[in-house]
């Protein structure tokens, strides 16, 4: 069954509309001051009490009064009589009503028991922290629409507010719905979906401030739905349900709400997200949210986060907008406005943002993006190199303290950020897996501080150098030896069908799967193709890409091939067996402007050190004996 | 008892020796994913299944083996059989073992129901979401030291991760102590205090992300403390104990934590805060808070919370700094670290801090406070109009978005504040009750945007004009008339001392409450006074100075004087008799170059609304039949 969008709306028009139907109804309650932390008051709240609510001494003396004191000097002592000229006091004890001022006990000259003299006279209210000094009954506290804070907590209590009238989180009814759904933990099948959804917007409820209520899944039944649905209504003040996320199957949730409400916009220009549904029934309201993980993220972030801070009167924050270079060219359709995940990299003192992978079905991308470019709707694209803006969703600081490292993949970089990031938590580190080659035009385009890199020189044997020189000329590169690896076949544990070398990849009953074009990998296999005079094209799987060692290893376990080509440790995490067949130098490279940084220095430091060739050796596969060496490339040019 | 403080550490020498000596002991646990919001994860996460965990379809329409495609052309349909070369597949659906490409619906020709016709070959892994596309097993979803968010909540169940092992939040208990302090609800006597730190504290920790044990107030005792202490040490992690805030008052809490545990820092160079106490007992922290609020407030701050962040791996974020230029001269002491908490405003494009009320016990510092400026321990002040670094407390966007209003205060402006808010929530005002001369020299030094004024020139009887010609000369200014407000006696209930004219301040049993020199109802006073051939000297309590309206009216109130010049509302507020004596013209000053200001514009609307016209009404002794014409002052001058 085909889907029909039944517009596509502008976003801002669409909420427009929806809002201004809904006609939110704002509740309120009456909560313990002490439990009011982040709740936003109902209107401005005034002192019962003063503070301090009685005239205090502010020093440790004595309290008289004034008039007394007419007259006293260094030549004219003034003797006072305890009880009736005055009384002791400490800081903090109350001024009985017949005195009006505090002389302290440095300024006293005691004469027995129960007299003292004094050498200077005294004004009223001298040394008295007078009844509202801090907070006069009926001052304003704090005003209206205030998100309380724990120093108004503490002010409100001390103003002898021990209630405050507050808005209402709303409570949020979350359905995941999908014959297909599972709930974590459960025995998978193929064909069974995880159900995460409803658990990322149980979190994201929370973080703004409303009440999740998460319902158990339900399956693709118009009548279980339609009950869920009108229980939800009435249970909660907004229902979020989650449709399954294939669209090929009938779809009952935009049914559902016309039956029994009404479908106010059902489809919006953005991607991804557009096959939102906003809907009223019984005046809530109820939004059918996309199955893709990152079309749903960015229909909570852009319309269900503004309609949970309008429960509590609150505006949703700006995010903030950094200037940055764009990496690769971006490409969008002029029918919807889109949001791109970005990775951003703080490089030679600018901001460098580098799409991440576009599917709406890319969990990871939102895991991995320190931000959103928006390409408007009436945009076809923008050009590599253009300056763009991007929204942060990271801490600028920590971008900042980020190393950036895009190019071949091998887990020890995961493993090296880890160990760094122990040392000096100020630093972490980002790692995008391109491939060698991709490293190598990162670097040309500075997107990146280092590109890990094995590029076997086909002609000479030699690795690395030759490619620098053809893909960053005129860069002065450092490269850094990182680590020799074993690369080899990742065949089924026993290996089963006995394949040891390369021309066992031309048998018939052998599948392949291979890396893609560009990567060190790739050329490796080629290279020894080439060597051996076998066509490529005649084995099995050559055209499958993988774009990682852990693919090319989760496809043999998986039984979609039988041998691929990577990385010992690969086979080792899967639990599959390793053939070697040749050793490779894993190095990586670095523009020498970068070296002297404080964070490379960290890094390389960090390769050096006893616990990341502990962890080598635990891993397998892998040679350190050069780790660290520099080989200054410039001087090879 | 003097008080005698150990040590006079700087904070970073204190914290280092402190932190280094306790050894901070970090405990794990393990929670479900769908709870890890805000947790810090101790360890790398690597995924424990792919995802998808199967070969799906990316397309409705069949899976077939690419090899029986091989050769279809327009010119050469080959025709395929259900079950046998083919099966039908809707997106999402598992892809069979046998089949390694999917045609999507739109290709093809159906011929029957079990038979159809494609006119293009497939090339395998066409239209199939590969297993592990999104994550794949043994991938890294987060790194160590990662606080969770809830994307990745999503992503960490989609790679089949139930349970995360996170740092423990720290458990503090939270101990107040002070014969004198009282619960908050208690019928108060004299000499009582609301506790209200440790209703503050709890707060504080709870955003921190600790986990509050508030015990009930313990009296100065010092077996009680002991004990308290103790119980506390063993059933948290952290504890906190408040001292009473009473310096001349023996203090336990040094002697129990040196008795029962080690003091470690006992004051520290730091202005308010210095007598905080750093302890172990049993290897676990105890620290000592002062009393005053503010005091504490600090210690909290810039110690307990990283603190509190360290038990959980995490770093105390920065808070954002501004340049600022400083509106009036700070000293400090060369003994301590000061910091200083200070009002922001956003005037003419640029950042002006004016210093707030500097006491240690001035909680609604705290409340009003947008910043904070530190002044280092060997810095003996700052001058006026000197650019200075702050802290910042409130949000930029805030700031910049808040109408800055310092000079006379009435109640009505807050009212008019709220009102404008709820015209548009975009929109704060930010008022200080400085005096109407005080409100002109604020205007002069370009610290506020409106300077509310009511200055009575004592040889003409005008309002205000002669003034600003004094005080602002050169400036191009726009009187905004407000309200014309009536002035009268504030008296007891009753009137029980038949107060009714000035003559009658001079009687033997009156006691009179004054407001601070350079305030317009003082100068109203002088005025009248002087007309009168009245000597001020002779009225009892002339010296005793107030700085509002509701501060007179409280003095009144609380029988320190019979009587003090102010307006109708406070009286009304406080429940107390208004004896009106005169009208004056309360109006504002606004420099030309702001009216045309959207902010600006707003509270001039604001005035002029019928709700605000309504709440005068509502207050009474306020006439509005000029308010919001504009005077512009340049052509007079």
């Amino acid at each position: 069954m085909q889907k029909v969008y039944l517009s596509n709306y502008e976003l801002d028009e669409a909420k427009k509309i929806y809002f201004d139907k809904l006609k939110l109804r704002l509740q309120t309650e009456i909560v313990n001051t002490w439990d009011a932390l982040g709740r936003v008051t109902t209107k401005p709240v005034f002192a019962h009490l003063s503070s301090p609510h009685y005239n205090s001494s502010a020093m440790d003396g004595i309290a008289v009064k004034s008039e007394k004191t007419f007259g006293a000097s260094d030549r004219n002592h003034i003797t006072l009589t305890e009880g009736e000229d005055y009384v002791v006091v400490d800081t903090g004890d109350p001024i009985p009503r017949e005195f009006d001022c505090v002389i302290m006990v440095e300024d006293l000259i005691k004469v027995d028991d129960r007299h003292i003299k004094i050498y200077q006279s005294s004004v009223p209210w001298q040394n008295i922290r007078p009844l509202g000094e801090d907070i006069v009954e009926n001052q304003l506290i704090v005003p209206s629409r205030h998100k309380i804070r724990p120093v108004d907590i503490g002010a409100l209590i001390a103003g002898g507010i021990n209630t405050v009238e507050v808005f209402k989180r709303p409570a949020v009814g979350i359905i995941p719905t999908g014959t297909e759904l599972v709930e974590p933990g459960s025995e998978l099948r193929v064909g069974d979906i995880i159900d995460f959804n409803s658990r990322t917007f149980t979190a994201q409820v929370t973080e703004w401030g409303g009440i999740p209520n998460r319902y158990s899944i339900i399956k693709d039944n118009y009548k279980l739905i339609k009950d869920t649905v009108l229980k939800a209504n009435e249970e909660n003040d907004v229902v979020l349900i989650n449709a399954g996320s294939s669209a090929g199957r009938e779809d009952f949730t935009s049914s559902v709400i016309s039956e029994v409400g009404e479908l106010i916009v059902h489809g919006v220009a953005i991607k991804p997200g557009k096959p939102v549904m906003l809907g009223i029934i019984n005046d809530k309201p109820i939004i059918g949210i996309p199955g893709f993980p990152v079309s749903a993220y960015f229909v909570m972030e852009e319309i269900v986060k503004e309609l949970i801070y309008s429960y509590q009167c609150l505006e949703t924050e700006e995010r903030k907008i950094v200037n940055a270079s764009l990496t690769k060219r971006c490409m969008s359709s002029l029918k919807y406005h889109e949001f791109v995940r970005v990775r951003l990299g703080f490089i030679g003192g600018k901001y460098v943002a580098t799409p991440l992978t576009r599917g709406a079905g890319a969990t990871m991308s939102l895991v991995n993006a320190d931000g959103v470019l928006e390409i408007n709707q009436h945009t076809e694209g923008i050009e590599s190199g253009t300056e763009v803006k991007i929204k942060l969703l990271s801490a600028e600081d920590k971008i900042k303290n980020t190393l950036v490292c895009i190019g071949s993949h091998d887990p020890i970089i995961d493993i090296a950020a880890d160990i760094m990031h122990n040392r000096n938590k100020k630093y972490f580190l980002s790692s995008s897996n391109v491939g060698s080659t991709g490293g190598l035009m990162a670097l040309k385009t500075s997107e990146t501080h280092m590109a890990p890199t094995h590029l076997l020189d086909m002609e000479t044997g030699e690795y690395n150098v030759s490619y620098l020189k053809k893909y960053v000329p005129g860069k002065k590169i450092c490269l850094v030896k990182c680590v020799n690896r074993i690369q080899g076949f990742i065949v089924e544990k026993g290996n089963p069908k006995n394949i040891t070398k390369f021309e066992d990849l031309l048998r018939d009953d052998v599948k392949f799967v291979n890396r893609q074009r560009g990567s060190g990998t790739r050329l490796l296999l080629d290279y020894n193709l080439n060597k051996l005079n076998i066509d490529p094209q005649k084995i099995k799987g050559y055209f499958r890409e993988e774009f990682t060692h852990l693919a090319v290893a989760a496809a043999v376990e998986a039984g979609d091939a039988d041998a691929g080509l990577g990385v010992y440790s690969a086979a080792s995490l899967m639990g599959l067996d390793f053939i070697p067949v040749c050793n490779e130098e894993y190095d990586l490279a670095i523009p020498e402007e970068y070296m002297d940084s404080e964070i490379v220095k960290e890094f390389l430091e960090t390769i050096k050190s006893e616990e990341f060739k502990d962890k080598l050796d635990e891993l397998g596969g892998y040679d350190y004996s050069n780790t660290g060496t520099i080989i200054k490339l410039q001087e090879l040019m």
